[in-house]
């Protein structure tokens, strides 16, 4: 970290400073500008607290030099992880697609989804059994009986489950059917949640914020690990900005920018990221060609009938075409679909 | 809810829109513009699902009409709620003025901080046991060894309690030592949590997310109101945009907008919403003079040694002085503080 | 559009609404919900004036139902545009690739790029001669010298030149230069230069604000077709967010949705929208498979000793390997390069 | 400025990086960090080229620690700058209030306006005479026979006018009318047209971008700065953010910070800051409160007959109103309207 002094600071503050420096452990190192002193802290690997000093007198402001995390971090961990679920790698030269329903609504809907899914080369299926929604009188989910649905899903397809959990008194139970565990966007920063799921022994696909920058995600998956599970998918699916033609802004550059930052494996959901189904196929081949490790696609039977997100939601015979479409790019890429 | 139909849509797709409308026991009212037909949807006072019409084939797009809460709006509540909370009323003529530190951090600190803010004049006690913090390394509040101290002061000063909650299971535990139950910014949409403190016979402090607009602020007290608490505070603590020189832009519009909107009375957090101690002072006046109904302001007796946001608490002499400039600023906008 | 008026309006508040629209040579077709009157303006096709209506009384709000772009809609004008550039045709099956420079900084630099960039394949040169730029103090451009000497690297490559203009009597100066002139993204919205490029025999390249979405765009297109020029072409360069890794957030789905909304061809400059070397290359193979008909790209032969944007601009090695792996990605989407 | 060296750098890197700096005449100053070699560069008071250093290699980043600006710096020209204007001064005790139509229509409108603004005791009249509209189909302004109206009206109120010039050309025209050169948020970066205003012996008002940092607000003022005008009054206006019930979030935090940082009066536009007329009472409060030095306020006789921005324009009773509230506002903090 760096402390700017004000200019005029006087020697008895950044005397001061220096011993609350040295107080940490850590040393001052003073370098007199022209119009500021500054004092370079160098650490003893333990976090700073960047506040305490910059309510210190004569401080005008501090930089931190090092990124906050550590354990999500490349630097740390050079090799890429690649995240393994039941003789499927994410992370590796293959890309794995999740699709399903955006909502467990019935047996039907979800067993006619689950074979789209499959039949057009799908590796997980995805559907949520709890829903986090923004009014109270829109579907919440069918609960544990949509997970049971679920199950049965699996059972006849062979495909994992990616379903979401929105409580931490609720992961053992999701444990019981779901083969990775969701984070969505609005508990990205649930720490109570992110701690449960860093005890479980199960894969994590973590949904980015939307409003969270890169480092804030960096930072919940930190939480993650910290706790001791190290098989985190990450997962990009658009931000918030002023432009309204679209649900969000889905931030294509996250990925790579991911990628170098961090050795944790980056999938793109251009489903929520856009929020019209029409977007859905040149955003998905969008983040292949950024070098996503994976896509989480929503498809529906009949999306027109959909108890939620039906305007995001592909056909099967459109899934179908996408994945077909998709092959040549993963190829161009060099990955394989 | 309108329906907006492609240009060239045939009348086989406006029948469909129709038979699907008047399916949900509404009413559909067709008008032909020169390029578009448009379809008034005619509700039965029941919440319509707009992404199922917009899936429909011919459909362009669908535009709401009504408001998407009701409990929290003004138009279906005219007057103006005022929350009671031992003896303080939140929402009448009265200024009420919350304020603390950000964290407890030990017995000596709080009990420093709670004689400071009861001698300038505060009616309630702020203080986090439990604190949600960016990164796993951070100090994470002193759990229930906070509530005790809190307890301790209110004992002392006789100042009621606002702190925060941050899961469900624990709502029985806050609920044994605060008057109010905060809901932090993290957790605006935390819905396990927002049915939980509803069903609490406890008054509510509902911050606003700082990614989240004033509508869905609003649609989360509607799911506090919904499971039978009705005693929010709402609370404006900025929000996020591309600035960077403040920590979040602190939106005081809002402020009479949601007192337009809605009957909650409305407080506002200058510390969080600036980040920045200087700027704390103007803006307490600016939110008054706008129409706020109470302020939440850190404080911290020492903020240089504060252990999380000591950059914006105040010191209690220049709290002292803030809490003498606001009263003239409330009594020119017809207030007592 | 549709007018919506408040819960209660009276009957004289409607029949004001009616007259007005009227009185604007419209009809208005009113249908009344149970709690809203909601009155359907049927338009003679010129744009009608909300603001206007907004404030009458009984008026709750205006919903506008067409869009506000007409020359530049798709929906208008079905038929992509094409547009051809001393040989070179934008919006066709072949992908065009610009490059060069931020700013012309001298002849050496120039030349030495151009060649660089000639023997990669691309198609046109860029090269600023005018430089907006944040600060007084920045290197303002080598203004008409700049152009000089881009039509000498012209003169040897054959390449066409790109380059910007920022002041509508600078346009013809330009204009004996430039074979595509440039409006950045600071001067989306300056009316008089688009109004001067607009009367231009000459294509436009106009590059998105920062701040501005893309109804924004398109009604900017909208202005210089109206003054003539039908020669447009489109540029997603990156939108101003919270994020801060990157110096924009390029919003590839923007490729696809201008695509679908308009018939103007789109490019994409990855250089500007990332601010980030390391990125360019992944976002520039995600814009040609989201449906990029062509890119804008930074090369710099020395860029550590570049006068402005050195970060993002590449080196002639790692932009021909960049060239070299679009090819298959170009490929995959049915595109040439 | 600091520069951060990658973990790793290599002795030569370090050298490179040192030799640099040297070369531009400054000092460098290394210090050794546990993972990272950090490089602090004593400058010779010249603005150093942060993008350059970014790409030399074994550079990790550079952290700007000098402010941009430096003549609307408060460091720099620590007393608060007084702007005079035909005997009214911004930046004063008193508070000055400017108000009147968005666009002048026609002489009757604008003489109604300016005889109703001085009444309710206005100091200077506002008008558009050139509109930068988003749409070529909207109402343009009357040109140069607005400013001769205006002229009219200044001639019977004796009121100064403030009214925006949009092009470098047209500052000699617009100045033989107006007392006060407007800079409309669109062109807050349009440098030619800066260069311009900073030419002409005439006071400025300049307004914040909609979508700009405060830095780039000061970095425009400091454009004007250094071309030889000191006469400028900062203006506050509303930023754009994901917020959809206002137009924009008026960023009242903006005004103290800018109070801070620089030496320029500062005025908020709480009319276009918001886009609603009832939020223009409170926000103007709340402005005061929070320490501006006057406001810009859009009246109208007949908004609902408003060729532009009707939504936000007050009627004449409204306004006078407003600034009867205003006036114990202003005395609370200390100022007179």
């Amino acid at each position: 970290m760096i402390v700017v002094m004000k200019p005029g600071a006087t020697g008895a503050q950044i005397a001061n400073v220096t011993a609350r420096i040295e107080q940490w452990g850590c040393r001052a190192h003073i370098s007199e500008g022209q119009e500021h002193t500054i004092i370079g802290v160098i650490g003893n690997g333990r976090p700073l607290d960047r506040e305490q000093l910059e309510r210190m007198s004569g401080v005008a402001r501090t930089v931190p030099i090092l990124r906050p995390f550590k354990l999500a971090s490349r630097d740390f961990h050079p090799q890429s992880t690649v995240v393994k679920i039941d003789g499927i790698s994410v992370g590796g030269k293959q890309l794995v697609v999740m699709a399903g329903p955006c909502a467990v609504e019935n047996r039907e809907q979800l067993l006619e989804a689950a074979r789209a899914v499959k039949e057009a080369g799908t590796h997980v299926l995805r559907g949520g059994a709890f829903k986090p929604r923004t009014s109270p009188y829109s579907f919440q989910g069918l609960g544990e009986e949509g997970l049971r649905i679920l199950a049965e899903a699996r059972k006849e397809t062979g495909l994992p489950i990616v379903t979401e959990v929105m409580e931490p008194q609720m992961v053992p139970l999701v444990m019981m059917y779901a083969d990775i565990l969701q984070i969505g966007a609005r508990n990205m920063q649930n720490y109570a949640l992110l701690h449960a799921v860093g005890e479980a022994q199960r894969p994590v696909l973590l949904k980015r914020g939307m409003m969270s920058t890169v480092e804030e995600l960096l930072m919940a998956a930190e939480y993650i690990l910290s706790h001791g599970n190290e098989r985190i998918i990450l997962c990009e699916r658009g931000i918030r900005t002023f432009e309204q033609y679209t649900r969000n802004t889905l931030d294509i550059s996250a990925v790579p920018l991911l990628k170098q930052l961090s050795h944790l494996p980056v999938i793109v959901d251009p489903s929520h990221g856009t929020g019209k189904w029409e977007l859905v196929e040149p955003l998905s081949r969008a983040a292949v060609a950024a070098g996503a490790d994976g896509l989480l696609i929503e498809v529906h039977p009949h999306p027109e009938e959909a108890l939620s997100d039906g305007a995001q939601s592909l056909k099967p015979s459109r899934f179908a075409q996408l994945m077909e479409g998709l092959r040549p790019v993963a190829e161009a890429v060099g990955r394989t679909l």
